[in-house]
């Protein structure tokens, strides 16, 4: 297979993690005798600096020739301050709307040699296995209006939360073909008894589900969903839900595993072409040092190959290998301190080879 | 002193509850001189089945001669596919916007005797101690336009985010107090890298701190907040949210507790007149057979006593009677099973007679 990944590190350890997602690429598609060209662009904080723009036109069009996207991480406090439309952020923002990318594929999983480190107990975590799609390009993100201005004499800020049929049903209906590949249930997550965006969303997801017959769906008001995902996040398969819930239940559900440093993310649309990214942030503290935990980069590469390739085979292949690794008893330093399985501490560049050479 | 308290029931568990809250008031206020008139008001569900309207004018009118609210619990499965507007929560947003109740309070703190309870382990829990101050009347709950419509020939809904300066500087004011005379810190969380009205929010949080300079001021995205509060609960002093954020975050402070069952809540506006219920809801699988805890609707009773009539001896009193009741190892039916700290299952009637008893 040919395929081109447009590359984009980003800001503070996203190079470096991103630097180890290149080497297993590489060293899987000799294995497998793919041909990857691979472009890097450069994005967020980093592009500020250089020209102004989070997003430069220049690496718009790298992804646009590319078939998937993988990206480090961006934002950083020197670019905190930065009004709205100027910040790292919006590069992400501005790739999702602009590719289309609505569905947003979190997988949680449990990696037993790092349940030590959740905060979590272990007979709640034992066995937990679901993944949250949430709707990324619509809601409170995007709705307009969105604006600041004066009225009686003082300023009020509007956001505004909206969703459309069609882009409620599109969602629902990946979530739903990714429940019969799993345990066929789907949760869906609003605020049904509050907003008129949830009664829509219930409404349509019910619709959908129609189609679906082998796959159970349930409803979740959104604070029940926070208290879920800590006291049973046993009972979930698929979680499906809107934008600004997704944002906050998938950050909640990463940290009941005790490693953020390992989970993946997709972004997907109609078409083939995702953009792939660690969920972890750009850890400037940590920055430079070769400590940064490459792994949740490599695994979304296993993403990649999975959905926009559909190489099934090769994204197993990389699962297994990081695994593999971990059972080794190698570890980074944010897994390795008080970790019973742990045998030696690596650095992120030792971890990127550990994993090529188990490949 | 002399007070009225209207008393509303509600749905479920709601009356058996509030029935031994109102035991706790009436023993108290026998023992502090206090005369307390007490009337009931019909709310939520009974009140649809009764009058077709969760918040009858009679209810109304009790509560407005009041000095402050004691509410049990509304909603339950018959009610659940009401329209918006008939439905039994729909009581609840029209107490809080009718009377202005602008501040929710919503204390988090540990019993030592439950920790076993709690899905997250011992050494993240000891010594937690925070309360988090919801805005209770505007944001996307209240915001207009709030409606469903058509548009190019597909289904769209639209709710709106809105806040107004004077809004939000209403209640970082009472958080700020709050902070004052606790830890002083508060944990401003928003979502500002993407939301005008967390822009809005931060910059006002910040106008009200320079009046309070001996509290400290963070600020965190609302995403991270629901990884911290899970990662490392012992950070948190007063954390200031908008009403939508605070909804879901403080239901997840709530579950870390391991004792859903016993956290009260307090909504509050600019008079003394305040709405007091526990967080749980109505549960409608056990009610009417008596196991049902009644410590959250009890310590309800504690922050009315402080909050609406400044009876802090009077509110420290019921609290202390709790947590003795508890190192005595009696335990309603949700706590007692595997506790190593029970001695003896009660029922809810058994539990309010402790309780007063020890008062
Ligand atoms: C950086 C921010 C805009 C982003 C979001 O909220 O979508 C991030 O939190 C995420 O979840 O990918
Ligand atoms: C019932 C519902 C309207 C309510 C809310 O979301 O405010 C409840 O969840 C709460 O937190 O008090």
């Amino acid at each position: 297979m040919r395929v081109k990944i447009a590359v984009l590190p980003g800001d503070g350890i996203g190079p470096e993690v991103v630097k180890q997602a290149i080497k297993v690429i590489n060293v899987l598609s000799k294995k497998f005798h793919h041909q990857v060209e691979i472009k890097e662009g450069i994005v967020g904080g980093a592009a500020i600096d250089k020209f102004g723009d989070p997003l430069p036109e220049e690496t718009w069009k790298i992804c646009e020739e590319s078939d998937s996207i993988l990206l480090g991480a961006v934002g950083g406090p020197k670019w905190d301050n930065l009004p709205g439309d100027k910040r790292p952020e919006k590069a992400l923002l501005k790739l999702r709307s602009g590719f289309n990318l609505f569905a947003n594929l979190r997988p949680i999983s449990i990696f037993d040699e790092l349940i030590f480190s959740s905060p979590i107990k272990e007979e709640y975590l034992k066995g937990v296995d679901f993944i949250i799609v949430r709707e990324l390009t619509g809601g409170l993100y995007f709705g307009k209006p969105k604006e600041t201005r004066i009225e009686n004499g003082e300023e009020i800020a509007i956001d505004t939360m909206i969703y459309r049929t069609s882009e409620i049903r599109r969602i629902a209906h990946v979530a739903f073909k990714m429940a019969q590949k799993r345990k066929k249930k789907v949760t869906s997550v609003d605020k049904a008894n509050i907003l008129e965006c949830s009664r829509l969303w219930r409404k349509i997801v019910e619709e959908v589900a129609k189609e679906y017959p082998d796959v159970a769906l349930e409803h979740m008001y959104v604070d029940n969903c926070a208290m879920q995902i800590v006291r049973n996040p046993k009972q979930f398969d698929v979680i499906l839900t809107e934008n600004t819930f997704g944002d906050i239940l998938s950050d909640e559900a990463a940290v009941i595993t005790g490693s953020i440093g390992m989970l993946p993310s997709a972004s997907l649309g109609e078409t083939k072409k995702g953009l792939y990214e660690p969920i972890h942030g750009s850890a400037p503290d940590i920055a430079g040092q070769n400590v940064a935990n490459p792994i949740a980069t490599i695994l979304s590469v296993a993403l990649m190959f999975r959905y926009s390739f559909d190489l099934e085979e090769e994204a197993k292949l990389i699962e297994k290998s990081v695994r593999k690794v971990l059972s080794l008893g190698y570890f980074t330093k944010d897994l390795y301190a008080n970790n019973p399985y742990a045998q030696k501490m690596v650095t992120t560049e030792e971890m990127g080879d550990l994993i090529c050479s188990v490949i």
